[in-house]
């Protein structure tokens, strides 16, 4: 997502239609542009269902890897998260995150009236849209909904099982209307980061570790869950249904392909059709050097490979090709995948040790990798500075730390953001929602 | 889905390329009018796929929402259900909707033979197709087979856990092939509703309250579970799998952005592709409004969240906003289907008191607020009259309950709808399948 | 998939858009001929994700249709097969599979390196593409991937529950980076069996069968699990989760669009378009002929309806209209999948009683209908000779049986295919893996 470099391209494309027709002046450039203008669109249409599939995919991932007496709770703030990120990101975040020109809505909250607001007119022509020469805007902003949606689903999982719903949604309500999108327009928006050269393709920073960090302050100020570490020891609980957790996984790398392919966010010239495909085929082989490097580290350490390593080492490798998946070489991007592989590995125990407990592994996934894959840019991408990225790094880590760390501090002194210690024990679902996810298959 | 407007629509389209073209009369249009012709077709196909997809929402949603002694039946119905609907809207119902134009198919059962038939020839020439200037036949056939499936998905999560199998599918086949159909053709096939200025875009009242008041008439004449209403109170019987129907309400989601983005029937202009982004920014939107509204209802009412209204919610949203999809605002189309949300909240304990057992809620979901969209499109879309939307919800209504408490009669009489009370309480999957779902999991 | 055929189609596309330019030489054919590449490309990445999707399904089916005790040994053999497929059909099998002309890669390792590799240069121009006339190279790359991870995903459901991980996986290696290349192209690459005349639209052959014959010959070298044949009887041992079986069934038909669809190759004309919409619109029917099918006949000869069987039929359906999805009429479409259902429910219990024990019934819906969908082609397609289509099907079975018997012996040699009595026993998740995919709900 790079929509700087995107304005640009655009107007080149304009251009180049009119090529062919040089000789013949009066003959104008009109319906090829219509043409890429539609494509445009197309692909963010199909790119944001795609990632919009993702919230399904972390809420199946998430299921699963809590154990059952957690799983209608864990399912309840996934869905509501989403709904939530889908209003607020509409009310206040994409204004955020795109301020200063064509892209922004005029006034946060005319928008709730009808003749006003990011989308286009019904039936538009040509000449009325503000894009003509780029793609419909209510498109784009389907797109980018997604994207904060995303944000707001890596939180969730770290802090499972023992975070309250409510604290928890009114943090997402920052998070999607502030947070995400303040940083987000730093780059995207074409703010100071893009203009020091950060480079982030479709989000690796931008996305994956503002998650990431948000969560890990999160997992910090919540503390562990209740028998989690014991005399020294970390005590294994292990989720409630595998099945549901590789099905989330797989929803997740399907839903990946949009993406890190809809961050093209064009499609209506050979170039940009051609760079969404070698996104495609990158984005896959980064998922397997990443499942395969965990399958095979676990093996040769452990001597049993471990499932859930394995689906983790798959979404490293896909959160490490996010901030570059359209120049390394499909040999370069399995390695950069696999190296994401590895990182969840060895940083599983880590954050074990140092008894920060994330229910499901989002921190080495999306912030661990986040950070390396960031990093990694630099080297397939000859514009990129490594300086730059670390520095990128830095800064929207501490932005994301000070400002969820102050977040999270507010929520847990005003209504506190811990189940009480009976609730947990019993389980969120019986305790806090009286409702069960398997009530007919409850343990003994 | 206005297959009268889309016709002019795309004349219009013709005519729009060739303007550029106005100085130098000698060069065709032909070029980007096929153009115009492909990009429609993929919408048909992108949109069809999507809403196959919800066809997997429903059995998932109701698989999870029934108890696990009913699953396998569940399954079981919703994959033939459909199957039959692929058959029968071909070999019937397609004909009866489109019976005067280009879009039927001469002869219902020639179609069995190779060179008649709905679909273009093979590897077709422009100048072969019946609808040069719009779109494949067969795409569009595939994307309305799709809407005629979902209307029998509808009914089946209603009669859930006592209706017999041979019964309920020969239901389907009627309602696929003459139900349905016909009284679609009285609005999308340009009969007397869309004449008298009818406007219900993908269908709140065409498909969905369709499928409410069919699996309304079927409650009725099927009576309540046993034990549901015991002492006038309702005896709750919670859903076995809550992951399973949380999936299944994503996978619905992600279905309706073909559901509604596809009727709009076109995308090969620019005034098409953002109306289609237009809607697709709103679905998204009105099923956010709906699980919010019921998020914070059942937290304020109940004082605990009930991820089953949750779920409901934003699927009664989804169902809100597809009478019209395309002309409110944002802020508009979230309180469209936030209205859903409400709805569902009250209505599903309305019904109970009626003691009128809806096992997974459809009626709330997709009739009253199938009612309530297609009243709601007079508040953002200024050619529509609030009498005739009411008038023709009360035709559609009356026809669909008289034709099918017909067929439901005739089943009861001839073969009985219910299973026996010994089959009721075993489960309706040893009892009438002989296999279970979850063979290793039964309760003690 | 026929590229041969298609590579001429494309050339016809090139000449099409001009014949409206005829009169006016100096304006070139330019811009409409990318916007064919555009959309050639378009298609190859939509089938490529919906394919890539069948990967879950075949997981989910898998997964539903073993014991509890081998689901998590289900699950990673099904996401470890995807990746290892991704690996090696790009440093061997796509090279393998198109060694002669524009669509190899020079030098198999060399891809490892940035600049060189199947995919084209980034933001690559018009003059400097492989194929400037028909489509992204690397959107191929990413489509034809999916057919051969298909492959694989096959041959892991009828050796469940028994077979050894690693074994299991270097048989997979092979498969994807020799096997399944070396025959398809034979077919695909223009080799001599598409000289010969042999017609496989997408696969029932080329994919199907040869992940059946690999997992029947697997299934005979491992012999079938502990206790399943007793005494002259077949001792049903029950899937575990119908309602992941079913989810996978529909996750599969939803894939298959872009298995058939994908497999026209292009979508730059009005003839491909309508051409992708009747294989959209056959591929559906079929599936429903086959589910049909399966659930009348069980009825019929069992008095009950069995799903498992539906499921299959369904998945017998769409194997059985993959080697012709195009020139079927609806009806001759339907009745082709209905035979697959047949199939199924007849070749199921005919496997048991030779003792060849397939867990999921991958033999009787890959092999068998798969072979029927072969010679099927020549009841809808003039241009097949019944003789060929055979001779073919002989062809590739021996080849396919005598490699993969070859790699099956040697690793059952070395290392030994089959767990432990005991290992079996418990389950492989506990045995091999120390993880159960359910630890909750374990039984008694």
């Amino acid at each position: 997502m790079k929509l700087t470099k995107a304005l640009p391209l655009a107007t080149a494309l304009i251009a180049l239609p009119s090529l062919g027709f040089a000789q013949d002046a009066e003959v104008p450039a009109a319906v090829p542009t219509d043409a890429v203008w539609i494509l445009n669109s197309l692909l963010f249409l199909i790119g944001g269902f795609l990632v919009f599939w993702m919230a399904a995919g972390f809420a199946m991932l998430e299921a699963g890897l809590v154990r059952s007496k957690n799983v209608t709770m864990q399912l309840i703030k996934n869905i509501s998260l989403f709904a939530i990120a889908s209003v607020f990101y509409y009310l206040i975040g994409y204004n955020l995150m795109y301020p200063l020109g064509d892209w922004a809505i005029e006034g946060y909250f005319s928008a709730l009236f009808p003749a006003v607001g990011v989308l286009e007119p019904v039936g538009v022509a040509i000449d009325a849209v503000d894009d003509a020469e780029y793609a419909s805007t209510a498109s784009d902003f389907f797109f980018q909904l997604m994207f904060c949606a995303t944000t707001a689903s890596i939180v969730s999982g770290t802090l499972a099982e023992r975070i309250k719903l409510w604290p928890f949604l009114i943090f997402v309500v920052i998070l999607t209307s502030i947070i995400y999108p303040l940083q987000a327009s730093w780059k995207w928006g074409g703010g100071f980061l893009d203009e020091m050269g950060f480079l982030d393709f479709a989000g690796s920073t931008v996305v994956h570790s503002v998650g990431g960090w948000a969560a890990l302050v999160g997992a910090i100020i919540l503390g562990p869950r209740i028998g989690k570490y014991k005399d020294g020891k970390t005590v294994p609980m292990p989720g409630s249904n595998l099945a549901l957790a590789t099905l989330g996984t797989f929803i997740l790398w399907l839903g990946w392909f949009g993406f890190n392919g809809g961050s093209q966010l064009a499609m209506g010239s050979i170039g940009d059709v051609a760079d969404v495909s070698r996104i495609f085929a990158n984005t896959n082989t980064a998922a397997a050097g990443g499942a395969l490097a965990a399958l095979i580290l676990t093996q040769v350490l452990y001597k049993k490979p471990d499932l859930t390593m394995v689906l983790n080492g798959c979404l490293a490798g896909l959160v490490s090709i996010t901030a570059e998946p359209l120049t390394p070489s499909l040999g370069a991007a399995t390695l950069i995948g696999a190296v994401g592989g590895v990182i969840v590995v060895f940083t599983v125990p880590m954050l074990d040790k140092l008894k920060i407990d994330d229910v499901v592994g989002a921190i080495p996934v999306h912030l661990i990798a986040g950070i390396w894959g960031t990093i990694a840019v630099v080297l397939t991408n000859p514009d990129a500075n490594l300086g730059v990225q670390l520095m990128s790094i830095v800064i929207v880590g501490a932005f994301v730390v000070v400002v969820s760390g102050i977040v999270w501090f507010i929520l847990n002194a005003i209504m506190g953001l811990r189940v009480s210690e009976e609730a947990e024990i019993t389980g969120l679902d019986m305790a806090e929602l009286g409702m069960e996810a398997y009530p007919e298959f409850s343990k003994g």
